[in-house]
């Protein structure tokens, strides 16, 4: 018999079907065996009564994580049995069971709290629970509604290379490949590549794993992550790709709200309502209201501590009613070699940071797109532009002013749901001491 | 004034507009000056008149490359001067033209013949030709329709690592990465880690880059390359993986033919019909065929050598009017560990190659889902089981049937257009001797 997803259970009362899934958990109240049968669109309770010998005793032998397949009959429960939530009002009588694939025991229940470790050495068996599966739901939800917002508006998809010879963001921070007795690195990010990419396409988007060398070990940082860029050309000036950016939010919460609700419920999460117009300003003008609002001198730094972006995150919220804020014009002296400066503000960047919910995720800026400009940037940041003449073509041959940026997969995704640590919204993270499991030393 | 795309000057015949791109090339014809100029969304002939001394003055200066802005007058040209091809019934008369960004002088005309090593040390000017941005525009619609299919289909996308520790493969081709003091790996697929997402949304797909360090130099093979991969589970066996692709295909082609038909035309290349049922046969049936239509005998092989591939292709052309043809049941000894064997076909493989166009592009297969099998079957390899403890997790804990495949973009869109080498179907290709620029000795 066909199979019948659980999710379509409800349009199939009285008729007998076949279900096949995961056992989420036995219970055996006397001679009455209950499953929770899961597949990938939802939970059912089913039972096995003890007039049928072979279905009850399949039952009985199940346990948690088997995989089976059942032909059952969908019952309506009694009203007064009814439960909350999906197929509560719902019960499969198991009539023939079949089991697919079994399982040994578990090394904890599934939804037990676990510490993190435990948890990342388990990944195959703990990615299996509820909490963890809508993580990775709505990244996806993410990832795809990111992708058809810019395919509409005109943006073409393109494949960057990470393994290259120079990095745009310098060597220090890079892994080094072995490549046929040279040295490679992995890419920190697709920047050069895309700038590249406006000269052929104009608008263009990719999104891929980045890799960072850092030796952190926070709850915000992974040496290897999906980093969601665009670059587009023919702008104005970094406003342009600011309210890209607002617009592209926009798109992913809206589509977050029509296919994620359940998700977000599971973690008492809210959406977020993104504005009109996300509120703008600059770092100066930052660290005013923060010396001002908190007594903290700041006016005299170059960046924002993660104390200060959780604090003008809090002020967006009260002051805008906004999860989002742009910090604009940080001094062009601490920003890539590639960044425009502000024609009309020197010594600061046309572009910024986006803070949501207490922390950065994207950094954007208008680019340099004149070649001397851009050579003499390189000179003035002691990288030698001979090593960057691939790259330089593109400048070489005409470019229009242009800008772009960059947004965290992970780290969106952790923030939008109210994750503590980033690593619980990757699947399999690398760190400093873990590929998979710990690194033996 | 707002800008207007070039493809929507047919709406505003008459009318003053604003157009932006890059000057494709510039012909003077006397005291007219005649602009090719270039957007992302197509080509029109501008000219500039002497009366208009600015404009004429600034066309005269701008060269080929050259990224301008213009506001002009969209004007209908002649009945006898209309040209074939998109716009070639208008002209825009310049009125006022801005320059965006200048260009040195190009080293070659684009569009010149160039081989492929010119071609590749300048790929910032060449991927700007319009077969270049064919072929990537094509690429770009396979895999949006990819994706998009597969979540129409219920899989869930996940983001494979692709710094790892063992690889499924086997160490002989992977990279060597410095990780923390430890050497890591680049991934060679997905593999281990999309049969364990099986075990948490059943059906998932992964679109990112593999590498393989092999020192091939041939017109099929890279050494970092894009894999769109697919696993799925509680199939009855490899011919519902089979099935999924045949569908794959299906839409992909239906994309291609809604939105390429241009580009296609570009190369002269004809977009496949996907049979309801792309035909199969087993390695050794397709043998028999080879030493019958062609004499040679290679009924021992285990494998296809590249001329068997293309002419088993030629032969489903010809047999069954198709240009994909499924070659099942290799030696289960040549293929991975976690490939499943025929219970009915013992020694041979449930899965295979698909053909397309004289050459593979996917392998498939249902894989091993019990643990003991699973380890018996590593340890036949050689390969150690503790190695693979983190990957083995997922079959302890309970797997169905499931299977899979992996379809290499690069070689996709490669024999879809009909191009000779599947560098020219890679935005930045990597090779032994190449990443970006030729690697100095």
């Amino acid at each position: 018999m066909e199979r019948t997803y659980i999710k379509d259970l409800k349009n199939h009362i009285g008729e007998e079907v076949t279900v096949k899934g995961w056992v989420d958990i036995r219970r055996d109240h006397g001679k009455l065996i209950f499953l929770d049968l899961r597949d990938m669109t939802g939970k059912v309770q089913m039972v096995a009564l003890p007039n049928n010998a072979e279905a009850h005793t399949a039952a009985t032998t199940a346990r948690s994580e088997w995989v089976i397949g059942v032909r059952g009959m969908v019952n309506t429960r009694p009203p007064k049995m009814v439960k909350e939530g999906l197929n509560g009002d719902l019960e499969i009588e198991m009539l023939d069971v079949k089991v697919l694939g079994k399982a040994q025991e578990l090394p904890f229940e599934l939804g037990a709290e676990l510490n993190l470790d435990t948890y990342l050495d388990n990944l195959p068996l703990t990615l299996r629970e509820e909490k963890a599966r809508a993580v990775f739901k709505v990244q996806a939800v993410i990832i795809h509604a990111f992708r058809n917002f810019l395919v509409g508006e005109g943006f073409t998809e393109f494949q960057a290379p990470k393994l290259i010879g120079e990095d745009a963001e310098g060597g220090a921070n890079s892994f080094n490949v072995e490549y046929f007795g040279h040295t490679a690195h992995l890419a920190q990010s697709p920047q050069l590549y895309k700038q590249i990419m406006v000269g052929v396409f104009e608008r263009v988007f990719s999104t891929g794993n980045v890799y960072r060398a850092e030796k952190h070990s926070t709850t915000r940082h992974l040496n290897e992550y999906t980093s969601l860029d665009i670059e587009m050309g023919f702008i104005k000036d970094h406003t342009d790709v600011m309210n890209m950016e607002n617009r592209i939010l926009a798109y992913i919460t809206k589509e977050l709200k029509e296919k994620c609700a359940a998700e977000f419920a599971l973690f008492g999460a809210t959406i977020p309502e993104v504005p009109e117009k996300i509120p703008a300003m600059k770092l100066r003008e930052a660290q005013e209201i923060i010396k001002k609002e908190t007594g903290e001198d700041c006016t005299k730094e170059p960046d924002l501590e993660p104390a200060h972006e959780r604090f003008l995150c809090e002020y967006a919220k009260r002051e805008f009613d906004s999860d989002f804020i742009f910090i604009t014009h940080f001094p062009i002296t601490k920003r890539p070699f590639y960044t425009h400066e502000d024609e009309t503000d020197p010594g600061y960047a046309k572009g910024g940071d986006l803070l949501f919910r207490g922390i950065e995720i994207t950094t954007l800026a208008q680019r340099i797109h004149d070649y001397d400009t851009l050579v003499q940037s390189m000179k003035n940041k002691g990288l030698d532009p001979e090593k960057f003449r691939f790259y330089l073509q593109a400048f070489k041959y005409g470019m229009p002013p242009h800008g772009g940026l960059g947004l965290g997969l992970e780290r969106l995704t952790t923030k939008f749901l109210g994750l503590e640590n980033v690593k619980q919204a990757t699947l399999f993270p690398r760190d400093l001491n873990r590929i998979d499991m710990l690194l033996s030393n």
